[in-house]
């Protein structure tokens, strides 16, 4: 059980060091993040992007480039294919996004002979530390996939287990969320939620354990799930929320962060490698986070 | 600016008493809340139900119902009606759902020719009290609306101002959410929200002020808008949060309350009078606040 993002740190420490490609790293937020993760021990970057502006920025910021490899590519799309190309010859093993629109960055990733597919969906999947949980939260999809279709909400799910597997839980319990913990079959979120856990009951979906639909309620409250008379080994204990859409998911990511006390760290999964995303408003630390994060994986 | 929910017992107390008439009274935790309501001098009850019930719960729990007038109805939908019927006669001023389903009680209240109709659609809204925002924060709709249409939207905006209005707030700030604060044509949510906005800037909407697409984020964190560039009177002080449906409006509402350390208050707007509908999972507090809410109500 993983209580602390903390904890992602002295794993990602402990093991051996990932490489971590950057994307267009000329992007002041994004290197100041590097920098730190790099003085943690937590990886050990290569830059790609306009060697120029990264000498300066990093410059400015103290970010001491000695020893480490800088890949000059001017345009953004190409020091993506760069950086594609650095992971698929075994040169890094993780991937950041830097000053890039995430369009050709994905363009990038999902080329179909050159990029990192491995058949499924690319999904965001949060890791959410609260003082309102006994241990960390996984919340997904809040930032990829607008309306996933069952198929696309199966891969989300399946992603989000995949990070869990990766990080030394072997069966994550899953709650598919609805806005109600009865199947309707004018609410589709319900209707999924069903679906996927069933499938896992009859061995379609491994490696996990999905109960659903549950409201967030039942989800993280034995209290409130047994008030609702919800007999389930996930109630309560949930590693990982599924969200119906990204409304909801953003709704949840954002609650948890800005109205809940909470700290997150966030990644890209369904790519050969995970990939650090993250965005301007997020605070130092969480930049952080989200690269101890990918490091951090087996 | 209304900062807690006690101030809503205040508000309550200090106006003309309001007299609560209560659907089926025969469901301890509801008596449980009335006779703490009563006590309290918030409220002024009239129960209707079963008569030999409601006496031995009230014995039960320890409430004297001396002074208290019971109208004996074996049936909960006849006990609905006849409490419609009180409010209509001007003998009670508001209402709450006691032991009878959702579905009974809004037939009685919808009924075409003796119901409690104003017109527009019936919603859910809760107020919350959390310790990461500085002042109570509306919430709608999580719980009556699944997949509201853009004039059904517009009604749940104007239902949950109306409250405000109610309280003494002439011009509340409405966030109308999405999962971007951009307009995207394929989120329908994002369309919602850019339609509400110029409603209320070309005076098709009055007595509030609404900025939207708005993520939750922006709506309730300054900081966050300006990262954004969003230059907004909502962004950071909205006092009501509209969601883009049921499904991000339950994850918002559960999310503050089981994982934010929120309370709240909530009632159905939309009818003649608000209506009291507390879940068996609300603790004691939330439910008398949400009492406290009808009654505070001018």
């Amino acid at each position: 059980m993983l209580k602390t993002l903390d904890s992602l740190i002295d794993k990602a420490r402990s093991g051996k060091i990932r490489r971590l490609a950057v994307v267009a790293a000329s992007d002041e937020p994004v290197l100041e993040a590097v920098k730190n993760a790099t003085r943690e021990g937590i990886i050990e970057p290569v830059l790609t992007g306009d060697k120029y502006l990264i000498d300066q920025l990093c410059e400015k910021i103290g970010f001491d480039l000695q020893g480490i490899e800088v890949l000059h590519e001017k345009d953004a799309y190409r020091a993506a294919v760069r950086s594609v190309e650095l992971i698929r010859e075994g040169r890094a093993d993780i991937m950041m996004k830097g000053y890039i629109s995430t369009g050709p960055l994905l363009k990038a990733i999902l080329d179909k002979e050159k990029g990192l597919r491995k058949g499924g969906l690319l999904s965001h999947i949060a890791l959410y530390e609260t003082p309102y949980y006994h241990k960390l939260l996984g919340v997904t999809d809040a930032a990829m996939n607008v309306a996933p279709t069952f198929e696309e909400k199966t891969d989300i799910l399946l992603n989000a287990v995949e990070l869990f597997h990766k990080l030394g839980i072997t069966s994550p319990k899953v709650a598919v969320i609805g806005a109600v913990e009865t199947v309707n079959p004018k609410m589709e979120a319900t209707v999924h939620a069903a679906m996927l856990a069933m499938m896992n009951r009859r061995g379609q979906i491994t490696g996990c354990l999905v109960d659903g639909p549950l409201a967030i309620d039942n989800a993280v409250s034995k209290e409130a799930a047994e008030h609702k008379g919800i007999i389930s080994e996930v109630a309560g204990d949930a590693d990982i929320l599924v969200t119906p859409d990204i409304n909801s998911g953003n709704v949840l990511y954002k609650t948890l962060g800005f109205l809940g006390g909470g700290v997150s760290a966030a990644v890209l999964m369904g790519a050969t490698v995970p990939v650090v995303l993250t965005s301007r408003s997020d605070t130092e630390r969480s930049k952080m986070l989200s690269i101890a994060l990918a490091a951090a994986m087996e």
